[in-house]
């Protein structure tokens, strides 16, 4: 079906919107793909749609592939599921809640492990049943603190999400593989660069996980890669390379020192420098004892931690964050201190935390026969030579601290550098915390009930549409790789005259025969309007019908590259249908 | 590509879900169609999704042939629109609301006539724009007191819900035939019989409304139609034949009896019929005076309201709901018969009502000129040949008596009988109420603005499914038309030897190639299970393919008529890939 400009649903603006910070967001308004409705909350207009629908076809395609089965799950969702397996907690404000009118508690699904895990226990009993692998394409629901950049991170937004259901670890980790693969191929048929990195698995539990990340300046997370290409990680999925531990029999005692005016590493350093002890201290001599506090899903009390961090780096509150999941923390406040005037501000040391029970983490650089300077819980004094594993011993160690760029890569080829990018998939080896909380089990071939174990992957489905905005166009406008845009061949016509007009009809609807799907420009607006639209647009090839239909010739553009080519009106559609199917 | 039921997320159930009553809500569990996660809210299984898509795919062609455009507005809406139109108030508690984490308000989309109206705005300004049609396929939400049936009545369904916007009521009535004609595609493309009936707009408002109903005795919507067959309209739509005035100067003065012991039609009449007073009376000849009260919309005080019926009919709540819609109506309690003394049980007369300022609204029986036996507002009196139009005159006409097969069609020809149908379908000439509360307007061609005119129009499409079940099943199962079902052909492959199930494999990849959907049952159950299966889920052809095949032969069986016949292996594909394209 050939569309039609002149009746089409679509108004592109010359303004970017007053809200849009990044090319995507203003581009995707700009060319009339989405409308925004409310906070992160997007309508989909006659062309939008059309590359989400396309988007969702290449998706499907793939998971028809390795064998994933599509269902559809609803996404208003009983309370109970959730509660079983603590997400109901866990999630906090970022689930939307709501009342029945007889009062029942439901969820708008942000993702649907709980909910998967119980139909598939609905229908499959033995061990013959699997392995199984279900997905759905859906619209899903988070209230997101800081909705952004457009559809880039809505509240509410199209997901694929899928499941693995296996007998053993070794079927999971072939589920795993399969989805990987898949969604390799998912995102190099949408013409996206993105790297896969290691993640952690936060509130959705489990074991291994990685992260497909659209490489883009615009994106919200951020990630670090080798030198050597080898490595790329969440920063809060960055391991500290554990030092060998140093013997402790030729290290100094321990001795408390009168350091007045020192409650920062930096005056720290500076008064020990000058104190002539025979050698020179850097931050990275001192032990930071950072306190925080966390709080349990679902507890009332908040409990102190702390965090002992090398002095030359800072504590990253997200991989804090991240490393306590599902717990959230928080910073003390001064009710805090007077409550515990054992904490000494400025002068914190391990001592008086682990005398008067405080969890006590520490970096995984902090290793036996480490020595320290450190605070000696008294007003305005530290102690010097503190030794790992002979003068205080850490509760555990914490992924905390800072990851930086230069460090060495936790496989130690090379040093990390950050980069950024938008989160476009996600999979997830979940294990048995779902079918634990569901009790979801296979009858044995020994007639023994086996526990299933799962996986779990998501795709952005409406996302990628971001990214690939992001990635993908120029100061004029959108430039649609060919497998998601919104039509195959923009057919402009330019001039006013009869003939340009039949001459635009006429070759549009052969190109229509020929199976090419074709935008036509049949507008009585002026040839640079019409210009400035399709590069708005971004369809990836631009036929222009003008002046040269006199002389038998029309011109073809390449939306990407610009170029330019004559050729002959009879040419045209046998050479464009060519072009399409390529 | 071939559905193998081997692999297939499907287990067929023997017995009908214990909370099932009507046909297709047992079938489309037992066959492994849908899966019930909460009360009206239902998980679609890989065959039910199929048939889903299906619908959804023949309704978008005809949507895409009238020139309907789609869009997808999202499901989490804020209140302000809704608040403009008075429908955040008007909705109560079928709409489902939520507040987001910052306390703002949102809603589930019920229907989506504010947010298209505004999307239109957006886009559009001047009368060069116009007309133009926007429609999405959209899960909905209702929280509908009692979700019944399976998917027949849920509370998050899938509709079709497009909007018309014209410069002109000549425009709406042109939209709105468009409308209803590719209803009348839809409905015949998917075999259901159904009947057009004339509806009222309720909470919509408009004016023209007209109702597709698939004909069920299952269904929720009771309608009658004429025995001419030209009439068909939802009762609370059917409009009373107004009788001719009659002449009141021949009547007899009123005269007020003592009438002991007549608190119902009944006694009344039975006194009447003994008191001698020269002519036979029947509860025809007497006027009840019905009092309820009223709530209009956001208002916090009840109003009462009398309702005057011939005694020989009840008032129908439902048609007294239609009639002050969008107000609630509610019975009388003990509490408002003290407030109000003048008030005498079983006596009440238009005099009292009327002297003490009660909205009295009469049934449009109730002409100038008829003579009436009503209650004379004293314990045991009554008043007879009490005249309308000299005695007492209602504020108005109300369509709240009951619609009795036998009555009178009201466009003369033929008397009514009563059916009861699903609704599918509903179309509105919405007119103004929309854009006069949003302010959409077009600038005219004489530069004034013009007020657009509104046509709203819905297909059930996952409640379509459960109508077409409902029509179209057996005793043993399914029986899908060839337009939605889950696949064209289900192989059977009936015998555990090695030819019968290569012969099965090599007969679903030649069809496959073919283009035909091909469900194949590879599993190793007997033939027995497959044949049940078979008949349960409701694909319209089996090929069985059996001990035949060592003779050349494969049986065909039609799924809706039973009949079988063998056919030469051969010619088995050649003819299935015409019986599925015929």
């Amino acid at each position: 079906m050939i569309t039609r400009m002149s009746t089409l649903f679509l108004r592109t603006l010359r303004e970017d919107p007053a809200d849009a910070e990044v090319p995507s967001h203003k581009l995707l308004v700009r060319a009339g793909y989405v409308r925004r409705v409310a906070p992160g909350i997007y309508s989909w207009l006659p062309l939008g749609l059309r590359v989400l629908r396309n988007v969702e076809e290449v998706v499907r395609q793939e998971m028809a592939a390795i064998g994933a089965q599509e269902i559809h799950l609803p996404a208003l969702l009983p309370k109970e599921p959730y509660e079983a397996t603590g997400r109901w907690t866990e999630y906090g404000p970022t689930m939307f809640r709501l009342n029945d009118r007889k009062g029942a508690e439901y969820a708008l699904g942000p993702t649907h492990e709980e909910l998967f895990a119980l139909t598939v226990k609905g229908e499959y009993s033995s061990y013959k049943d699997y392995p199984v692998m279900l997905y759905q394409i859906q619209t899903k629901y988070r209230d997101e603190e800081r909705p952004r950049a457009g559809i880039l991170r809505g509240r509410e937004f199209v997901m694929k999400d899928s499941y693995s259901f296996d007998l053993d670890d070794e079927g999971l980790a072939a589920s795993y593989r399969l989805h990987r693969d898949a969604y390799v191929r998912i995102f190099d048929r949408v013409n996206l660069r993105y790297v896969i990195v290691q993640a952690t698995s936060g509130a959705m539990g489990g074991s291994a996980s990685e992260e497909f990340l659209a490489e883009s300046e615009t994106g919200e997370d951020t990630f670090v890669r080798s030198t050597s290409g080898d490595y790329a990680a969440n920063v809060e999925a960055v391991a500290t390379p554990v030092p060998a531990p140093l013997s402790i029999a030729d290290k100094p005692a321990a001795q408390v020192h009168h350091t007045p005016g020192t409650p920062t590493i930096e005056t720290l350093v500076a008064f020990l420098n000058a104190a002539e002890l025979g050698r020179t201290f850097t931050a990275a001599d001192t032990l930071k004892n950072v306190l925080v506090k966390i709080r349990k899903p679902g507890a009332d009390e908040w409990e102190l931690l702390a965090v002992a961090v090398p002095g030359d780096r800072e504590v990253d509150m997200k991989r804090l964050e991240a490393a306590v999941e599902p717990a959230e923390v928080a910073l003390l406040e001064e009710a805090d201190f007077t409550a515990n005037p054992f904490l000494v501000k400025g002068y914190i040391g391990p001592k008086a935390l682990q005398d008067n029970g405080i969890r006590y983490l520490a970096d995984p650089r902090i290793v036996a026969g480490t020595a320290w300077v450190t605070g000696a819980d008294r007003d305005e004094h530290h102690v010097v030579d503190l030794v790992c594993g002979r003068d205080f011993a850490p509760d555990g160690t914490i992924e905390a601290a800072e990851v930086r760029e230069g460090d060495t890569a936790p496989d130690g080829n090379g040093t990390l550098v950050a980069a950024r990018g938008i989160e476009i998939g996600h999979i997830f080896q979940l294990g048995r915390k779902y079918s634990d909380a569901i009790g979801l089990d296979a009858l044995g071939q020994d007639g023994k009930p086996k526990r299933i174990t799962m996986g779990s992957y998501g795709v952005g489905v409406s996302r990628m549409i971001a990214a690939i905005a992001e990635q993908s166009h120029d100061e004029l406008g959108l430039v649609w790789p060919r497998e998601v845009a919104p039509a195959d061949v923009h057919v402009v016509t330019a001039g006013k005259d009869d003939a340009v007009r039949e001459g635009g009809e006429r070759l549009a609807a052969e190109l229509d025969r020929a199976g090419v799907r074709v935008l036509l420009d049949d507008r009585t607006a002026s040839p640079g309007v019409k210009f400035a639209d399709a590069e708005l647009v971004g369809v990836p090839t631009i036929l222009v019908v003008g002046k040269g239909l006199a002389n038998g010739v029309v011109e073809i553009k390449d939306r990407r590259t610009g170029e330019r080519e004559e050729i002959g009106v009879d040419k045209a559609v046998g050479h464009l249908t060519e072009l399409v199917r390529r």
